[in-house]
């Protein structure tokens, strides 16, 4: 079978299951989504795409976003970043906080909310306008030019985000933030209100099945070694406390959202994303999940 | 450049760096070996090899073999292994004693060492002599009919074991130890004595870059799935506290020992076994560890 | 000897004794004492005190004012306040925010920083104008009308107060905090600026040595359960991680504050405030946990 | 009333009380027990004792036993006692094994098990027999000449005691055990075996009522300081998980065992000795605790 045929059974087998997953409370915006949506894109490294379903309607990308504004301060800070954020797995969640203080506030790695904060806190200490200049950047990689920022979420993040203000508080206290919280959340919550649709999502992350070129024009975005990085990083820690399962279900580097989005990519192969607003028990699309191990188990796209 | 020169380039700049590693202490044995010893051997899919330095000294592979008792109980168990040992990073040895607790007796995965522990009980179950025909499968996989533990390496650490005895004891405490503690900690030290040389070990893992089948005859040891699962799990787990950094500077799923070697795999291509005695502070083979780095920052030979 | 003897003989052999301690740096205005301050002043039921050194010098009472604010709190809401914060001693600092999200955001004790929060939140919820009144309180327990709070000291911790912010928000976000966070944190930061000399503070305290009754006129600031109660809670809680040590070494209900100030309490017998201003690794008064315990040890003035 | 009123009149209300407790299950001899056994015994420092109920059936004391262990050891080494084990409460037992791993194998106090089993490590080491000495003095200590050890308890917890094993031997690799754990632990089963009635556990416990003095003949025990110190630590540590709620709820220095006896000491006043074998969640006896609460509280038969 070739990629469209297996997407478009795994796809219509997948839609049957019951879906056992539940809508993101935390936020309160995320929950007037319709929980029905379920949408499937794959590009390959031409730009051909196939999609299915719900493909082209726009959802929150929600933590996404993160390996975006990674990929932004690696390319301005190089390898010095690791001094500010680890490249191991978190573990659980149950050690988050105790991990930060025994580790002196260096965060695990940048997928984590504490280690994504440290990144926004780099961005806003190199960049003159942080959240424009992110946004300029994402514009150019994913050739959106009027992609924004949705306030609707941001705002309703900022109202309830008390976690993520104490996460950034705690790591201020430890010494890893140079600048005022208030001023790194208010940019983190916006980075992490971008919207996209299946399609633009996975054209998006084309660069990391690339080696860090854009496909459209083979202009740099990162340097190869970067991209192949961020890619093991996406591997071992790109789905919180199910990171393991993932790469052994799934077998791809690959990056979930609260909303209900996974982006995943083959390196020199394609790119793939998924979305299907309701969430298992650990903050994954529970159809997202399922389809892309269907996906890989039936096929020889993964990387192992 | 062909693999051969990279591997000889990468190995004589790696041979001439300070070796800032040291010995491994807690087992008196291992002690005893040359620490300057420094071997590297890579075996293809047609069984072709090439082998630089010490490679065909044999050495303590410790844990290791924990790949191999788990390809063993995960082809008696199939999937069912996964109710007794879990498939997720360990994030870092402050929390594993905690997290066994948290988690019912449940090991995040099957190479930290209270994984492997469980894996032991479950061959004991299963088999009706564990030591025997563990030893048997791993003489078939190897393709080394004489085989054989080291008694002198199980017996220092038997004696001196203390910390295996402690979380044998709390696992079967929280109930997910079967048999008697002693029997099942008997056949763990058991195998991780066993012994053998860089070009060996190269060979004996090809099963995981081959699919599962044995690239001598093409017999089944494990299923495709199976075998990417493993490397998954390599991938995420097989470097204890060093796993992120593994993945993230080497980029191939692999495991090591506290004697010093490490072995790596990547799918559909080769393997490489590398060892070197002296260990950087989380215990992997300090050489070892920069060999593979230059090694895969330098060749395309990655899986990202 | 009589207690004035043994006061004088103890204070000038402590005050002889090298000061290993340190002065308290997170709150930079704390940092502009004089080093060399020490004084004591105990206080017996009728109110007649005897005063040595320094002791009529005022300093930040910091934590010690968290039993005056948990004594307010107590005496609102009786046994309830129970179920917002704990009577148990926190074992290490390396566990305060683990143990948060295990026990669901309910602090330990109240004399943690965290409890202590949840006890200003009580108040907050519970009374027009936490901050006034609750100084009214205060005034009226240490007969000081015209005591107030430090606007120098309490801007310098709201300024610097990044960790106590972490706390307040993280436990928001697991649902034991009623009001916004800001205003919790403001009236935290306003109760913990008090200022009083040895003098005033061992007064202060006499109502925990005398049942709950002021010893001036015997009217109730609490009941005499809850005074008994208040003190156990002193003696398992009020020193931070070496409230074991002092309990040991010392053998009376006591609360110590990053100011430098220890005030300790004899049940039907006496108070005894002590104050010098470098502190030791536990963040208790170095040259006040020494004189407390040579006064107990030379004396029969302990519970044990 | 007279404490004779007292303790009739609290004995037949907590009779009546339903027990919502539940029998010790880890070691099976114990739940061979007479569930509705009570019994209760106090002595004062004449001798003169008051018992009711069932006080004068044996009952296995458990780690009551552990005062008496310290004790021994306390004697024999004086304060070099506490570089091998530290006087602070332990927090939770969620964090148990986490803290001997972050303070290096020093348990946090004599009276949770890892403590209690460094304590039975120094006592091998210091003795030429520690089961036949140990013996020997509590037969001293109790004026009980035929004291023996339970075989059949003893024996019980031997072929059970997983989690003790798990212990001994993670502090023995921690370094803060001297002999084999074989041979300590044995000793630790025997020491916990031991059986007494309320009227025997409350008389032995008179010594730490009087100074550390036997009050038959007036004989050191040990010192004054010593015996004040054990009660603080009782006092702050006694209870497992629950020693906060004791020291609040009770307010005297006290030790509880899993076989629901539970010994309490008003230093200068008097003991008692409660036994009901069904356990509260924390591992106190259900009856044990509420007896006590209510004989302090409507008494003046506290510290504080």
């Amino acid at each position: 079978m070739n990629y469209k045929d297996i997407i478009e059974k795994v796809y219509n087998e997948t839609k049957e299951i019951s879906n056992e997953g539940k809508i993101a409370t935390y936020i309160p915006e995320l929950a007037n989504v319709d929980p029905t949506m379920f949408g499937v894109h794959m590009t390959n490294l031409k730009g051909e795409g196939f999609g299915i379903g719900d493909n082209l309607v726009k959802f929150s990308i929600q933590s996404i976003a993160k390996v975006l504004s990674l990929t932004l301060a690696y390319k301005i800070m190089g390898e010095k970043i690791w001094k500010r954020v680890d490249v191991e797995p978190s573990g659980t969640k149950f050690d988050s906080l105790l991990l930060l203080e025994i580790f002196n506030g260096i965060p695990r790695n940048p997928f984590v909310n504490s280690g994504a904060i440290v990144i926004c806190d780099i961005l806003v200490s190199h960049l003159g306008n942080a959240k424009e200049e992110f946004l300029d950047f994402v514009r150019d990689v994913s050739n959106l030019p009027n992609l924004t920022y949705s306030d609707k979420i941001a705002d309703s993040e900022k109202a309830h985000g008390y976690r993520n203000v104490a996460l950034c508080n705690f790591i201020k206290s430890l010494g890893n933030i140079e600048n005022d919280p208030t001023e790194v959340l208010d940019f983190y919550f916006d980075m992490c209100s971008l919207e996209m649709n299946c399609q633009q999502l996975s054209y998006t992350f084309t660069y990391l099945a690339n080696g860090g070129l854009k496909i459209s024009d083979g202009s740099k975005i990162i340097t190869k070694p970067q991209s192949k990085r961020i890619n093991a990083l996406m591997l071992t820690c790109g789905f919180y406390d199910e990171s393991g399962e993932f790469a052994f279900k799934v077998g791809l580097p690959g990056k979930s959202g609260v909303g209900g989005g996974i982006v995943a990519v083959c390196p020199h192969s394609y790119t793939i994303a998924v979305w299907s607003p309701l969430l298992n028990p650990n903050g994954n699309s529970f159809k997202g999940m399922k389809f892309l191990e269907e996906f890989t188990t039936h096929s020889d796209f993964t990387i192992f």
